[in-house]
């Protein structure tokens, strides 16, 4: 049952995200042609990632939305709550640390580490900044799996190395460093800059268009 | 030339960072085996994309690091800087306005907007943040053609709107508010939460699987 393709994984949270937004406004049902239009794909393609997460449309209505959201929150497990640490109270780990959005999807930040003394004992949200020397500790306290890594890039793969020794299985990597782990140690790289990319080709194709 | 398939065009990015990490490690040549061992696809694949970006690997070496890596950055028209406004200076915007990674990728932040008046006239970075009823005028001075938006989900489509009006035609958004806009005008939604929902499938999995 929870097999589907890497293709149709990696749509998941855009599906999810556009059903959120539905639901916002109101609406209970959401066509093929609806989401293919938004998510710039082919309707066929969409039907099919429906079929494999076992979703079936009403003839002239389209899709549940709630049925299909909580299908895609039970097929990724965000009903069960992830405990994680970030590890880098920097300005995104700070981010990272205090956005509300997180607690909807499971996702529940147990702690914050750092290594600047200034910071350490300070309060982020409701955390209480925590030496990062206290990293492997804390991992095996709260029986961490997964680490949120937004410190220098110099530090990020000796931090990683503590980590999965001490327990964690999952690493979510905002740092430009290439991490090597074990295996059964998944790493998620975060390329903030990838999203840049994808714009920046869009801008230079309409800026070499005359527009004047 | 310049076509490649949306698929391809999403993995430049890793590509690049694969590249620029190999890199720095003092290599000079990266086979389409460890690409398609650390991008975890199909070597096929990697063959075909380098094949759409006319690279041609050596026999027994692979693909030259640094032409890969320059005509990727030709290709996202990354040798050209593209000025942009961060608006929305909370921990997220403060992040990204600071992030110093963006400048090797062309992009330059050339301002800060908020509507908190205990944060307008203050100093992030190199940037005064300047009030968000300035978002129209501070587009036009500057010919902006990208902003960056990090506000609350309910000023998101405002203030989009206000920025397209003023001549944008892309939107970097870090809200969870799909946004509408004209045809012409480019979204690129950074689901952050996105990147969790992969790791939390397979936490999900290995926790459900006996590990004593």
């Amino acid at each position: 049952m929870d097999t589907i393709s890497k293709a149709a994984f990696r749509r998941l949270p855009r599906y999810h995200q556009i059903l959120s937004a539905y639901e916002g406004l109101g609406r209970e049902y959401i066509s093929s042609r609806e989401l293919s239009e938004i998510l710039e794909i082919n309707e066929t393609l969409v039907r099919k990632d429906m079929a494999d997460l076992q979703i079936r449309g009403k003839q002239n209505q389209g899709y549940s939305i709630s049925t299909l959201r909580h299908r895609i929150e039970e097929f990724l497990g965000l009903q069960d709550i992830t405990e994680a640490l970030v590890v880098g109270a920097g300005h995104l780990g700070t981010a990272l640390a205090t956005y509300a959005g997180f607690e909807q999807y499971g996702l529940k930040i147990v702690g914050v580490l750092d290594n600047d003394p200034s910071k350490i004992g300070s309060t982020i949200g409701s955390h209480e900044v925590t030496s990062i020397f206290r990293l492997a500790s804390m991992v095996q306290k709260h029986d961490i799996k997964l680490i949120i890594l937004t410190v220098p890039k110099d530090h990020a793969q000796e931090l990683t190395d503590i980590a999965v020794k001490a327990g964690v299985v999952a690493v979510w990597n905002f740092t430009p460093q290439e991490l090597h782990v074990p295996d059964g140690v998944r790493i998620r790289n975060e390329q903030i800059v990838g999203g840049f990319m994808a714009l920046s080709h869009y801008l230079k194709n309409i800026s070499s268009t005359p527009t004047e």
